[in-house]
């Protein structure tokens, strides 16, 4: 493949100056590629170049957080305006206000609403929020499920064969090493999508647990949406056992007008927002029933779970979130929906024409596709052998370099409002080119 | 007070929406004031005017983390040019590299260094940098001192009286409500400034100590810079016990040109940054020695610390804070530094002339005024009864409403380069009023 040729030079040559300073060279390891990762130069809508003057279809969209693309004129036009009156203050500003409204008004479940910088900082303050209301120390999460890189939200995010113990009870399994025995003990681990064991897991701890967290379309776990029985029955459960019902919807509060949940006949107590609601900026929020919200609560005789942060709700984000969301109104929503759906459906066309065992998952506008003839409904299902991960590699590499095409390193797509029926016709048409260079490949890993 | 007139109806109107969707209508707890806090509407340098029409000077800089004070032309204009290309990729950007070669070129114990969103994900990436290479699982940290919203970093941020216990042993006390159990277990509290107390202290549990975390200059302790010996001698203890030891520079990397560490003979494992290096964007960094940073290089055959996030290493924070860090060069710092002590000599003499039993602690461009005749030299002596808050409430008041200047809630002022000789004036001119008016006050609650 051409990427080792001279036509890279600038990132492979700044590649080597971030080596010795940032540890492996890259400040996120979602960028991180060998031999070297690529550096951004300017992006508009869905088109990316990099600073080696390459031009790519972005589908990946900085991790799903961008819903119009890059540089959005009316986003770049209020940001502008709002640098010029300062960033940050040590006062309250309009512009939170304004996306707060927005926000509550948007998905019924949304009472209250606090801003944090970041999604990990939304599941971290939701968890500490739902052990301050209900006094229990413990949360139960999904095995292979992620939420962000605090250590009770991340513990069996990435569980192998080796360490992930009896379905029936698995593992806390740490994520970092040195992880405190503590932490482990206070996070119970279920297999997503399986009610009878997942209930009777929860059942030995009952009164431990002061909210299950559950992300409603779990990309690490499969991308597979939580199945409307599950779903309900872990609510139902949360209902009896006095314990919250959480939801994570960082990534798929893009998939109704109103987040994941819609589309279930349940209502989280808390959910954990951020990505698109930051309109490209750091971002993220938690929000839910007032009677818990109210643990935050300044005013309150007793505050039970005290939080600020320098740069919470700071106007800029707010003002770019703001914007974003008010485009990303429910005309909008059902066009991007139709898009993704007209692209699965090119992409299952690529499957049948090329014949290769590959299936696809996801909701909304976003879906992932998967090396095996049948979707994986559970983390264990979705676990990448060494061998399959380094096909996928190989297969991004080819998108990436050959096809020009950039996605998420689990083969994924999260689409931008930025895109069109054109790019549709040229990633359909990458994969199938890709499907027929990598066949014998893929069969041979099923 | 004229707060209470119909001047503030903006903010006051504001705020009533506000509560409806806020928890306590603040997203911060830090800009939360009663009967309600004010809204800023343009700020430019060491001026802010807030929606109702009042121009304030600001003394705060939103927590400390505006150096330059707000807009800085540089700043607005290399953060305007950026966006127009993009706000955040899924490729690395080269504005990372720039921030990153001039952090790790202004400090020697910088070797390596990552990005984060805050000073809390710094804080908790640097927690778990030091428990992924030592393999142990507690922390200690000094009793009062503010590290961030991390569970392991906020015990006994806030401890009182009547729970902090026995001195030679304080007790691990939650910050929020329903803080689990094994957290409390993995933080041990030390009394600051306090060699014998705190190494006895450290000495029962030597073996599972992965850090011993440092503010050197910790604002909530009292703003009393680490006595040399103690700072010396906790480094020893940790050379002779396999401990790292970690400093918190989210606001003190301020007091010199390369952080407060500069002050003292001893060089920091790990150190976490924040505040002044985004340049009024969201940020935190965590950086130090290279084969401690190593655990997080994900082109080590074992990963110990995975670490990634959205928008981490963001080319708009990145930008802005090269910028604001290349501005605040070694003449800058000097500059604000003799500022500074000119404005503490100021209110020195004021308190001469209004006769009151008033103090003054800090370092470089920071200071905090205490209550009393003595500066504190612990969390404990530091600590402010309900009454001693009440009356500085009403003394921020005095000087929010009456002399219209802004500062941080503990009678603390954070200077920028935008003030000058004439905004010292005001400042020093400002608490002579206010002593003055205060005095009997002041001295009751002695």
């Amino acid at each position: 493949m051409n990427h080792l040729s001279n036509h890279n030079k600038r990132s492979e040559d700044l590649y080597q100056q971030a080596c010795k300073i940032i540890p492996g060279g890259v400040s996120r390891n979602t960028v991180f590629h060998k031999p070297y990762p690529h550096y951004a130069g300017t992006a508009k809508g869905c088109y990316v170049t990099d600073i080696d003057g390459v031009q790519r279809i972005d589908f990946a969209n900085n991790m799903a957080s961008l819903i119009h693309g890059h540089a959005h004129p009316a986003i770049v036009e209020g940001v502008t305006k709002q640098i010029q009156n300062g960033t940050a203050y040590t006062l309250a500003t309009e512009a939170e206000v304004r996306l707060a409204q927005l926000l509550c008004g948007r998905t019924p479940t949304f009472e209250k609403i606090r801003f944090t910088n970041s999604g990990t900082e939304a599941v971290m303050a939701m968890i500490k929020a739902s052990r301050a209301f209900t006094g229990k120390p413990k949360i139960a999460k999904a095995e292979g499920a992620y939420h962000g890189t605090y250590d009770f939200a991340e513990i069996s995010q990435t569980a192998s064969p080796d360490v992930w113990g009896d379905i029936n009870k698995p593992n806390s399994v740490p994520l970092a090493h040195g992880t405190p025995q503590g932490v482990l003990n206070d996070v119970i681990i279920f297999p997503y999508n399986d009610i009878e064991r997942t209930l009777a897991i929860l059942d030995q701890q009952a009164d431990q647990i002061a909210c299950v967290l559950i992300d409603p379309v779990p990309h690490r776990v499969g991308m597979v949406p939580g199945a409307k029985d599950f779903i309900e029955a872990i609510y139902q459960w949360t209902r009896k056992n006095n314990t919250l019902m959480v939801f994570d919807e960082v990534i798929t509060y893009r998939v109704t007008y109103s987040g994941a949940q819609e589309n279930y006949p349940v209502k989280p107590d808390l959910t954990a927002l951020g990505k698109i609601i930051g309109g490209g900026f750091p971002v993220g929020a938690f929000t839910g029933r007032a009677d818990i919200m109210k643990v935050l609560d300044p005013s309150e005789k007793k505050l039970l779970f005290p939080h600020s942060g320098t740069f919470s709700a700071n106007p800029v984000t707010m003002t770019a979130g703001r914007i974003a969301m008010e485009l990303f109104d429910k005309e909008a929503v059902d066009k991007i929906n139709a898009l993704t759906q007209q692209a699965i459906q090119q992409i299952q066309e690529a499957i049948k024409i090329a014949d290769v065992p590959v299936s696809i998952t996801g909701a909304g506008s976003m879906f992932r596709v998967h090396l095996k003839a049948t979707p994986p409904n559970t983390y264990r299902e979705a676990y990448q052998t060494k061998e399959v991960k380094a096909l996928l590699n190989e297969m991004l590499d080819y998108l990436f370099y050959e096809e020009n095409l950039m996605m998420i390193n689990t083969l994924a797509c999260m689409f931008s409002t930025a895109l069109s029926q054109k790019e549709i016709d040229i990633l359909s048409n990458a994969f199938l080119n890709m499907f027929k260079r990598f066949k014998p490949q893929i069969e041979k890993i099923q």
